[in-house]
């Protein structure tokens, strides 16, 4: 019952969030409003789509139509937001922290979904990081960027370490509730730090060279 | 028998109609001929795969042989087109015609099989959508080009009227064939009238400034 | 059991390779450390979890912790590689021959699955050639270059003459792992060859006219 309800919760603040990012992705690429929603809708369904796949089940936003509606919520509330910052899109937090948010909300949907499939350690942690980076690779592609999930260090490494989080909550008895609390809080604090203080490691090799 | 017949007839039409798109995107991208073939095939089949999976299915296009067959047919049609057109494919309308039919015929087969497997109104949507627009997206995501899904206001919006259409038509107490037929009309004629008239909405924000 | 062995081998050949493969080219592309693990593990799992997910299988990769952590030991190659050619990755061989490795194992492996599922002659083709270019396909669309299996000739055609040769050998009587191994000395030879003698076919269309 909680569980279910934590699920439901997770899902549509990732929902909501990838697809703010997805909208104002497109809107600073000058996409029109259809390509707009088009590329919010694909941000915010992506993820979860995948999850499911790999666990072949028939996505669960094919089932219901609650997950769509989300996604047109969180276009209209990119728009919003858009207007609100007066059209400055050049500011990069605006992107980063609901992307921070869905990719938190997202990992700790994709650990649950692990767990209940009793997948091993490893599929833990790929269903959980695929899970939480899946819509973000998808928007970038769809844009042409190379995503975030390879350039930015701390990003695919954040569901990681989260997604392990999970697991050794799990392993000390928490309940499954309070182990995807305590997934999505490691995730979100650890990326919100990244991005504050610009972490990243050392290059092998420049490209420019 | 008849519903069997129409799916079917409608899968040949995507199949040949997509792999004269990929084919001849290729061209004009300077592929050369097995890498024209490669994209034919992937853009044929790309969304009738995305389509299987997403319900849970294998794949009929490894069932059975019919669909790799049509494609080789549409490739070939491709070349043909090519030669009859001079090697000129600047003429945007050469790829945009067929890439109509072919979202029309798959929007069409995504919306029969979303019927039988019996998914919400919503889930009708995405996987008729999905279905017609799966296999532009794989040769645009291939040749690195930003998809027309995006880019295009009445390309992905077509497939949704059309998923629409197909929906009411079903409430209706219409046959499941009369529904299909009626959304592959309606989105074929709302598209190639978006072709004919550049059809757009207003943007919010412009890259380039 | 020796059938399980061949393709337990092939499998973990085919991770080892394609995780060299992915982590090189991130490493050419200025990918920092965390990048570099994650397009290599991508890259090395991507051609297995495409091939499971169609013929409807959980991916063995989300089952087992093996394949994530043959994945990392590529990567660890890969950064011994670059060391050993004193950090000079202009050298397309570092790059063409694990993946030439990498295509022919993981052909082999698509075969056998298809094999196993009882899919029909196109059906092993189409899985064989998937599972075999999948994972190039993705390393290269995150890496925004457009895939090698579109613009080399002999690349997805190694493939697709391999999986010929594995059907051939089948239909001889021959058992399941003598065609495994027919299949994959097929498909490496026909690559290198095509590698060391620049292989290549006449074009339609020259994009830049």
């Amino acid at each position: 019952m909680i569980t279910e309800n934590i699920f439901f919760i997770m899902n549509i603040i990732g929902l909501l969030a990838f697809a703010v990012v997805g909208a104002l992705k497109g809107i600073k690429k000058g996409l029109d409003l259809l390509g707009i929603i088009v590329l919010g809708i694909m941000t915010a369904l992506g993820g979860g789509i995948t999850r499911d796949l790999l666990v072949n089940t028939i996505p669960y936003a094919l089932r219901s139509p609650n997950d769509m509606g989300v996604a047109l919520i969180g276009v209209w509330c990119a728009i919003v937001i858009f207007k609100v910052f007066n059209e400055d899109v050049s500011n990069k937090y605006i992107i980063q922290i609901p992307d921070a948010v869905g990719l938190s909300a997202f990992t700790t949907t994709g650990a649950m979904i692990a767990y209940n499939f009793d997948v091993s350690f490893f599929g833990i942690i790929i269903l959980a990081t695929l899970t939480g980076v899946g819509g973000g690779i998808i928007s970038d592609i769809l844009l042409q960027k190379t995503p975030s999930a390879l350039t930015e260090d701390f990003y695919a490494s954040c569901s990681i370490i989260g997604a392990i989080a999970f697991y050794l909550a799990i392993l000390s008895n928490l309940s499954l509730e309070m182990s995807a609390v305590i997934c999505s809080i490691v995730v979100l604090m650890i990326r919100i730090v990244a991005i504050l203080c610009k972490w990243s490691l050392p290059k092998f090799y420049s490209e420019q060279k």
